[in-house]
């Protein structure tokens, strides 16, 4: 009797067409945080219960996958990157000195809904600068972003920028200090309802007059060039100094972008940014692709006050983003800015003749040396089956070689794109074969 | 009151020191199987509780980490990647093709007795062909092993080659075809105890007489050059078939690796390798590290017959092979192969001048956009304390620039290695910096 194979709902399996470009915009993001200095960690999927438990709200407890394990110890998934920093954080801080700057990439568990498109298991690919209130960290993590949408081929994008001191200042000077968490909630609903419900919402749940309903609202309306939004900006907090000093880290934010090359189209001050402002202290970025807005951001983040308090003493400040890898990737599908192809290698062999495999593993060799990646098929089947495994995953070349090729020093180079077909001489170690296969693989 | 931060016995924490050489090995091994034209897979961490029982034994059932989900199924932690790829195959195989040839990197979840140094949670990095039967599916991991260890920067190593037809062949010709089992873990003990224990144990467990067991014993005699080697294996299985099939395998591989460029002295017959001889039923490989002979294989694998018989009527036969992860990083850190640093950037921007952090952006800016990572310090404290946190974590260069040398565009360049300064020309979009660093990375 057989096993039925399957999966668990909200999980996946990846085959290869998908995994490919996961893995390559995976190392993209790698490699991005390691040209800043960011240096990978990893932390086991299993912590103790209490590390995990009342971390985040209480939806966030239900999703948890929890149990005890063979030892009768109450253990947890990790239900997002954060939480385990900083128990890291907490646990290693006296060795990893500070700044201490990481990047985490990996899965996260949540046994949420899936209704509405959730995974119970998704990666999160988070990079964090712990330890330091320093505004170039702030400035960094724009470049950052800057140079991995970059790095993707992605061209139009817009990084908006926010500080939470700003509506700090300005709640205070209204007398709303005390009831910014309701005026955030109502004023995060302003891109999904109308403007009136929402300054109901502020009025009702927060006690906000419709006076002050209106001014909180009217940060929505800034528009403009940069100047005059900070200039606007700078009257709305005028007299609180949180408030002033939002509006000054906004703008060496986005001084320090521009000084360090990012083109001043991708930054855009947005002041009405909400979400995330009852956890961000600072800093708050959001980034949106200009031809793909209504997916949400693709990567957001911003400034924290005390990582780790539940866990330390010591006051652990930072600010980091998150990539959203299965949001980006499905942007890039649709974007078509992903080939969707379902090898690594651009280069086949097929096994023409039975007798000569050693060869072709040889030719393969040679032309791996050069650093092509090459597949040799392992059955001597009918070339044009063999051509059509070739084609229907991708590859771009086809190295042919029957006995009398083989005999001569010779070898017929396909271009499965073209269809085009050359001989070539082998040449000392297959220069001959690698020289063209350089020269196809460049020109298409 | 605080939370203790710590984890839970048998998992680890990675620190920086400790991950970028994992990153980096993990990076070569997906680069290397690339080559080859393996794609790579990921499947889910948790799977239906059926799906992962009985197909270990039972001491791997009992590690199984197992509980009930939010919605009441029965869902168990992976416990390696052998299982969920016979599931996967036998779910998507008609979507996959054949053959189809997958990598598949990540954790797995195992609650062992830690006593013996082991981890409940580790990496695998398994790489498999399924769906062919042909001897160059097995040349080629022989292939990929070689090439993995030469891309890690070892030279001296050799891969253990053995066959389980030559052994069927010589148990049936001896009549112990029924015996095989025991036969094989007495075997298995040669390399612990003595040779005397282990036919004692062959003729009490497996029934087998004394002949009996030192005819089985003498495989593990054969010595001195491969032609030897072969030409007493074929005396030993003249008369059975499939012993003389095995042999004649094994010679094929030989001879496919070395056309294929490894280098003879890579490659050793090792008949009385028995590990895993009950589960493939084929090629056999194994790999040691000719310095630490003792630390067992680092990489392992062999031929099965039939992979996801439990999922589907499909007959799947495949060849694959793992590398151990952590075996292999202490291997290297024992060998110094591994520089331990703490950094993914080679060049470090001291924030020298209090006033000057735009200039340190833009100058890390041109030198990134060259390729080197960048890591500027984010606040502006002493020099001396800034430039030994770059020493503590191996940077190599740090770009020094106060204000007087930023108007003059001037660059202090100091290589962090030799302790040598030197004061260039920032040039052009940071022409000047670029070049120097350039020389100093390719030289030191």
């Amino acid at each position: 009797m057989t096993i039925t194979p399957r999966t668990l709902k909200g999980f996946r399996d990846f085959l290869p067409a998908a995994m490919i470009p996961r893995e390559r915009l995976i190392e993209t993001a790698r490699n991005v945080y390691r040209s800043y200095g960011f240096v990978p960690i990893d932390t086991p999927a299993l912590e103790y219960e209490e590390i995990l438990l009342g971390k985040g709200s209480e939806e966030t407890d239900r999703q948890i996958y929890r149990f005890a394990d063979q030892g009768g110890r109450r253990v947890a998934m990790r239900f997002d990157l954060t939480v385990p920093l900083a128990r890291f954080v907490a646990q290693h801080i006296q060795q990893l000195g500070k700044p201490f700057k990481r990047y985490h990439i990996g899965p996260v568990w949540r046994g949420e809904n899936t209704h509405r498109g959730r995974y119970r298991e998704f990666y999160q690919c988070d990079f964090d600068t712990i330890g330091t209130q320093s505004i170039a960290a702030d400035i960094e993590i724009v470049l950052v972003i800057h140079d991995l949408l970059r790095a993707i081929g992605v061209e139009r994008f817009t990084i908006r920028i926010n500080n939470r001191k700003v509506l700090n200042g300005l709640l205070s000077k209204l007398g709303l200090a005390s009831a910014s968490v309701p005026v955030l909630r109502a004023l995060d609903k302003l891109t999904k309802t109308d403007r009136d419900r929402v300054a109901q919402e502020m009025m009702s749940a927060a006690g906000a007059s419709a006076q002050q309903a209106d001014q909180v609202l009217a940060l929505a309306d800034l528009n403009g060039d940069r100047d005059s939004v900070v200039s606007s900006l700078q009257e709305i907090v005028h007299g609180s100094e949180v408030g002033q000093q939002g509006v000054a880290e906004l703008q060496q934010v986005l001084a320090g972008s521009l000084a360090a090359g990012v083109d001043s189209e991708h930054l855009q001050l947005d002041v009405s940014i909400a979400r995330g402002l009852d956890y961000y202290t600072g800093t708050i970025v959001e980034t949106f692709l200009d031809s793909l807005p209504e997916i949400g951001s693709i990567c957001s983040g911003g400034r924290y006050d005390n990582l780790a308090e539940l866990y330390t003493k010591e006051h652990l400040p930072g600010i980091g983003a998150s990539l959203g890898l299965d949001r980006l990737l499905a942007a890039l599908q649709e974007l078509k800015l992903i080939d969707t192809v379902a090898t690594t290698a651009a280069v086949f062999i097929p096994y023409f003749d039975a007798s000569e495999l050693n060869s072709y593993l040889k030719i393969a060799s040679w032309v791996r040396q050069a650093g092509y990646g090459v597949e040799v098929y392992p059955e001597p089947k009918k070339l044009g089956q063999q051509l059509s495994y070739a084609a229907d995953r991708g590859f771009q070349i086809a190295l042919i070689a029957g006995r009398q090729e083989l005999d001569n020093g010779k070898c017929q180079i396909k271009n499965l794109k073209t269809r085009h077909s050359l001989e070539v001489a082998t040449g000392p170690n297959g220069a001959g074969i690698v020289q063209t296969v350089r020269e196809i693989l460049a020109r298409d």
